[in-house]
């Protein structure tokens, strides 16, 4: 049976990334609890291809992820590279997974339980023996405008936002990249907004959430500052980029602020 | 060549719809003012198949569309669907079109002016030679929780909601379908919230939007009811239902109202 | 502290559904194999609200769902139901889940394996005492044309279709609804397309899939027919609808087919 | 009336884009037939922000964008740019659309008519005095594969996938960008498939198009390069990127292939 895969290709033209995409896999993600998220992940990975090589071997990124789907985290993600580097003989490889997870949360006032979803992206990538990753985390907020309330005599226009914040470890004096848990991440955001939103509110709790809100107004512009400000002085964060988006309650489209990719002082 | 369509079935099972769907198409769709709005439609067509007949001829529903595209009204939906009817040989014919329009939107102090989007669906049915209509739009609008301004101190959380209202044209004593634009359904929906939304507010506007929807708090259940009573009595309204739905700017889940299918007396 | 939900309404409208909706939250669904779907679900919980009561009580909907959700199934449905009509006191309830669930697939020649995902539905509904109950899969396979097979001198156009099966259960001789599992649904899916989809597929697999489609030609219309064929004689079954997209080949759009719910015959 | 956003900000910390998102528009884009594609835009718009002030005003982007939008092109892109720089008082401005433009396709042996849609995007940005352009187009085709051909004894397995071309515009000698048609980029994609698609194929153009295709088979890396082998001997062109995805009919995933970036010797 013809490998039409292996055939020479004259055409001269090298492919930076050529693999599957929009595969949704179980996954099981390590928690900072030591639990497992357990996740449905939608995932995408890559290899280059050579200029002078047909094709690449489709079938082999899903034989090697399913061997490795439950059981990810920063710490099992070069073996997972490693792997695909290999059975597909590949240079570069890069894997990316968008999932979300579940985080208790806990209402101000009465203390009542539930959970509450935040959008999670990891992505890994190897070229040569250099392994580079990148964790992200979408976390809904309840923001309130500072214009608003200041011209107002009353009120304030308040949404949902959502603040993203995208971050590549440091390497520690130890050679290996510094942890950093998502749920971490997500801390950061969560105190960016005007107030966190939670899943499970009685009316005490409203009320403290809806004071909360009003005394802490907040622009994207402010959202995405703050979360720098805490990124910046983090000496296990190596680069950062913050992207906040607000739904305005007052518009059909929404305020948006970015700062992008803040490459650090090489730490320790 | 082959007409494999036509050839007989035996398993005895007729097909309520059979068609085509995710068409994208330009349409005119004529407006209140007189004029069109030039828009991009999702369209879905469909006749249903007796149950001894293989399959139907696909082709022939892009070929009557592109025929009709640029003129749509509730006026031209029976020639279109006769035209599908007889193309099709079917006794049953549905169209779908979801498409948004724009709607010139003034600032309440500035009157600045920008345009403001709508999206609408309209559904046409023939079965036999009776014609049923439907129109929907789905309306943005901002909504301030009653419960929340009433036992907080200061502040109330509020947020963009969508009022959907979906109706059935009464048959008026000529024998025609009462004429109902859009235009005025979304009319209906902007009254029901806390405040209509605009897309450009300068601080003037901002001042007066936050304080008229600090004003006249409004729960999903409200605005589902004050566009029900508004249909209610709308004697060119045969049968209606509203949903609404607002993104909660507390939580990360949306809360929700709806009032099902209300046929009303026959109008005369 | 007001409890402006129970203030008293004078419009005179009653809503059919009032509750919360895109809530996503962590649940376990009982599998057919005994263990559980770890899974991620969309969720909307709904109930009817008495003409004379301004609102519902959002909060309570996520508390009783907060203590449900790690065992969803047919069986632990009417539990979950009658708690949010006692704790929400509605006569009407409404809870419907969207979730992927993740099965093993085998190649059919080299019997490797992977997981492939699944859409599915899961509808509760309780009337007063009348519990009602729908589930939905919705299922991907290959699907090659019969009419582009008959005329063309080699070769045949074939996409992906998704398969959507929906089905109320029957009560059975003991008074308890009939036993459905997802897992059974998604067989009979499979079983009416040209040929199953696959997450790993290696040579001799592809080849074995390429010939096997071009062997069982089926239009949207054939699947569908199919389906129904075995939805009819299936005696657990007490109503039905099927509906077949196929994303075509050669085109930008989908063809569609439909039956819509078919009662039938009451089951002993 | 306090100006909240024009207050000095202490946090030091810059950001590369403050604007709006998600605005839906009704954009006029000049055509290569001359005519106007009359088509909804979503639109981003921003600007950076020095890190001494607090906000940007946001309601001044709907206003200079209301003033442009019936007449986007290439040519006109530079004015709306400098107006929002001055407008904004900002350094760096960026407008970002995406829009479906509607091509009339020609069935390939009937000649049969009708209208085809094209996923197009257009960013413009304006750094101090220096304008770059980025010209995108997402274009549906047929691929039809060239392994499962060579290894089966009939059929082939075949797709909708979608070639997307990313361009930067080459500086002529006149000092001026390079005019580059939506239309062209088009053009190049569609030749790279196995066939295009079409909205209207009669019997006979079935026919046709199912043996074409599967004469010309093609991976997604197959039509990543074809494409760049164009576009690299396109003097009109500075720089240029790839990427093809295809809904795999035998998988539940995508094949995925791209060329990134590559920018090309300057040309004179």
């Amino acid at each position: 049976m013809n490998d039409v895969q292996s055939y020479t290709d004259t055409r001269g033209i090298s492919l930076d990334q050529v693999g599957v995409k929009g595969l949704r896999y179980r996954i099981g993600v390590v928690a900072k609890s030591g639990k497992h998220h357990e996740a449905t992940a939608t995932v995408a990975m890559a290899v280059d291809l050579p200029h002078h090589q047909k094709g690449t071997h489709m079938s082999r990124f899903i034989e090697v992820f399913s061997r490795h789907h439950e059981n990810i985290s920063v710490q099992s993600m070069p073996k997972l590279l490693a792997e695909l580097q290999t059975r597909l003989k590949a240079t570069n490889v890069r894997v990316e997974m968008a999932f979300p997870i579940f985080l208790e949360r806990v209402a101000p006032i009465t203390k009542a339980k539930a959970l509450l979803d935040f959008d999670c992206h990891l992505i890994g990538q190897m070229r040569g023996s250099e392994m580079s990753l990148v964790l992200e985390v979408k976390v809904p907020v309840t923001s309130l405008c500072p214009c608003s309330k200041q011209i107002s005599n009353y009120g304030a226009h308040n949404q949902r936002g959502i603040v993203s914040i995208t971050v590549r470890p440091a390497m520690g004096k130890d050679g290996n990249l510094h942890q950093i848990w998502l749920e971490d991440l997500i801390d950061v955001a969560e105190a960016c907004g005007s107030s966190p939103v939670y899943p499970l509110l009685k009316r005490e709790d409203e009320k403290f959430v809806t004071e909360y809100a009003y005394e802490n107004p907040a622009f994207v512009e402010d959202m995405a500052r703050d979360a720098s400000v805490r990124l910046q002085s983090d000496p296990r964060i190596a680069a950062y980029s913050v992207q906040v988006e607000n739904f305005e309650s007052i518009h059909n489209h929404s305020a948006y602020a970015m700062r992008g990719w803040t490459r650090k002082q090489k730490v320790a």
